[in-house]
């Protein structure tokens, strides 16, 4: 029997389960009966709006049931959903709506003013569409797994916005993946505060219908939520990134979370190592992850066995991925620097078109990931940096992220951020953005003695700007190249 | 990137978990690192000893830690292994060598006098070859998902014994299938007292290695060691057929399970109710489930949710399988019998040398699978029994397994197995084989009169044959064909 098609996952899991809760949102239970019964019907909908198989239909939703809804109808089209980032100016928006050829947009009636794309372009609110009498069309009951089902673009830290395309095939194998590595269990409960327009939140309901697992879902991140649905709703699994990771330590102060709580799946960059040790301390089950949307969320996770003895691993590859780090065209031996490789079926097959990066990036199914990295001897990845964010001084890499962590150490800094500033003499030299606490007494002096005693001298931040805050993108990613603006705008401090 | 492949599994289990348990044999303990070790190394040996990629190595063992070296150890030269059933005449063996067209034959050392085979098939045994010098050669360090990669004869209740090919992909699905289904949790450790060679036995292997999962085997089921393994050695679950339950459930007596406990398997055919009850009352965790060898074990199973409402039922088809019953060509309707047909990555692409059985049985990736069943309004599986035993009696149809599982509700039966018997009145009548406790004061007219006030005039059996034993092959399935054989032997019964 081939292995090609898995059998319509929303459809099967409403038959397995049908009475199960599937999705917790603002007060309100839905079994996945209610979402299979209300993505058929929005499918229905969305036909009769002019929806085809194939058609790329953009997204521009919040977190709420109906962007759940539609995320699954589009599934029994054979539609491919182009899930756009609501935190994006107009000119963004316009862009990948554009350049991801969608057909018809679909938003939650928020939508802002898009402009330069075809007129062919067919927009419609939630509300709208679900006024329009269902048209009857023929369902998939079965998913290749080599079909496209979403195209996301990449955040743009570095370099410009493409569209990742990911498969069914994708989708299913990285939540089977993280099954795997994690275990599954009847208790389980995945909150999702992170935005589903995000592969990181989208990953989350796959897994839901994949698993028969119930979703908290947020509108959006909101400490007081996420703090209260771990210690009473029954919350086990809860995905964050570092900033709020730190927001959520501070907030349970002496408390400790239920027993039932099991994992805190933190990606979306390197972690800081006193966040990391401050988890431990308040005895919290973090699991560092490096993964992006090339590979439909989490493709290395370290796992609770070696969370402790490996704090600042990411981990090994995930149980049917493959790692490897390159360096000037081999594999890097232990402990040795070099571009992270990754290869695995829930490894996009590329960009929307993009032939040349595609080449240029995947080679025999490996994915170049522009991230820098190495494996200790037992095989544990440690995350150093973006390739791209390097910063060379005097022939010497320096690694941002490293002197990040060492900053936020310190106490009364929140955040930091630091990138290279071109120097004569040097090619480049470190800069450091900090956030203080304002009750806290920092000053440039302080910071740089703390630094002197911790890092080699040309890693020590050469300026340092205390700001209000640093800018970060949708995913809450340092936004390096924004500081880089920052830094031109600014009058140097002496 | 292609979903085609998966990285070699032990060696990717031994690098995730390298010092954790996979099994525990005879008092002994073995990690995943030993395990592979002992595999690439008996791999060398075995390329020393001729064996190429694709080539076909009979299996001849009884379950022991060598095994599943051996096992392993195919993987790596991309071998296929025929597992050999040790229960089998010499004349079954030999047939089955030819007919897989086996290179070679590994043993444990205790091989029957095998003849008519061909006389280039070179045989060895475990301790032979483990002296062989390890010749050096290139080994597979991605598994691909179409390869085969075991053939195992079908245990022939019915037919003529068939090779089941069965793929990396189709082990690697069943297995995540499982745990999609089951949950997966770090306190797991699996029971394998079933024998390796068959797919129930084999398949606890494939988990192990994917799941990262420690298996506690027996050199053979005994009723002692596998109490004892439940009760004080943390198994937390065991596969086993409805015979072996039954003795299980004996020895248990007003005893409970440890809480941990949490999975009695139970495959092997259509369970008797008065046994469900009965593990019912002892608070055991039952899980019945459907599948076959040519499904790579299980593929429909009752989740613990239905466990109670659907006492009976096999439940529902896992995770990324179908289910269909069809009868006279079309769909059957709910609760009408038909004959059970399934797909899914999990199930054989085909017998091997049978293309003409292989076109019969399967059509655009369904199996018919000869046995019926029906499912309920609800979508839950009962399997009523093999198609090639159905009774007909003047035009009715006589499920075997129906009257089988009322006898083994009456006091002092301890198991039964009814036949159809050649009639010029009715076709066909159903006659019964009763093994009883001896110190039960059973007699036909008991027999009868039970079975009058439980089953419509036509269902009762004409003849109560009481017996010593049933004959069961090594999956402890009735041999209906060979009760056939016995009543032609027998005097009947006034």
């Amino acid at each position: 029997m081939s292995t090609e098609m898995i059998p319509h996952w929303l459809d099967k899991r409403a038959f397995l389960s049908p009475h199960e809760t599937a999705i917790v949102f603002d007060g309100n239970t839905y079994s996945f009966q209610d979402i299979q019964q209300k993505a058929r019907t929005l499918s229905s909908q969305l036909h009769a709006f002019g929806v085809q198989d194939g058609d790329h239909v953009a997204i521009y939703f919040k977190n709420s049931v109906e962007m759940v809804y539609l995320v699954h109808a589009l599934t029994y089209l054979g539609a491919v959903g182009v899930l756009l980032n609501t935190r994006l100016t107009d000119k963004e928006v316009s862009f990948q709506v554009s350049d991801a050829e969608c057909s018809h947009v679909v938003h939650d009636g928020d939508i802002p003013n898009i402009q330069d794309i075809p007129s062919t372009t067919k927009l419609i609110s939630f509300n709208e569409l679900s006024k329009l009498e269902p048209e009857p069309c023929s369902f998939y009951t079965e998913l290749p797994q080599d079909k496209p089902y979403t195209i996301l673009y990449t955040s743009g830290t570095t370099g410009s916005p493409k569209g990742v395309v990911l498969t069914y095939g994708n989708h299913w194998w990285s939540a089977v993946s993280s099954a795997l590595n994690l275990g599954l269990t009847e208790n389980d409960k995945w909150l999702a505060a992170l935005p589903l327009f995000h592969v990181g939140g989208l990953s989350i309901l796959m897994k839901s219908v994949i698993y028969g697992m119930p979703v908290y879902l947020l509108s959006s991140f909101d400490k007081e939520r996420v703090h209260n649905a771990i210690m009473n709703e029954g919350v086990t699994m809860v995905s964050v990134v570092s900033v709020i990771l730190n927001r959520l330590l501070d907030r349970l102060g002496e408390e400790r979370y239920p027993e039932a709580f099991r994992c805190m799946l933190l990606g979306g960059g390197p972690a800081p190592k006193p966040l990391l040790e401050k988890a431990k301390a308040k005895e919290i089950p973090v699991f560092q992850t490096y993964g992006m949307t090339e590979t439909s969320s989490q493709i290395v996770t370290l796992s609770p066995g070696d969370a402790l003895k490996k704090l600042g691993s990411a981990g090994k590859a995930l149980f049917p991925a493959q790692l490897s780090i390159q360096h000037e065209d081999r594999e890097a031996g232990a402990n040795e620097v070099g571009e992270i490789t990754v290869k695995g079926p829930m490894v996009t097959e590329g960009y929307f078109k993009r032939p040349e990066t595609n080449e240029e990036t995947i080679k025999d199914g490996w994915l170049a990931t522009g991230d820098l990295g190495y494996v200790d001897e037992e095989g544990f990845l440690y995350v150093v940096d973006r390739r791209k964010d390097l910063i060379i001084s005097g022939g010497e890499n320096i690694y941002p992220a490293e002197i990040e962590s060492m900053l936020s150490g310190i106490d009364g800094v929140i955040e930091a951020g630091v990138i290279g500033k071109e120097s004569s003499e040097w090619g480049e030299v470190p800069v450091a953005f900090i956030v203080g606490d304002r009750k806290a007494d920092l000053n440039q002096d302080l910071v740089v003695k703390y630094c002197r005693e911790k890092l080699a001298k040309y890693k020590v931040p050469k300026e340092i700007h205390f700001v209000d805050h640093l800018p970060r993108n949708a995913s809450n990613k340092i936004l390096r190249r924004e500081l880089v603006h920052w830094l031109k705008q600014r009058r140097h401090m002496e």
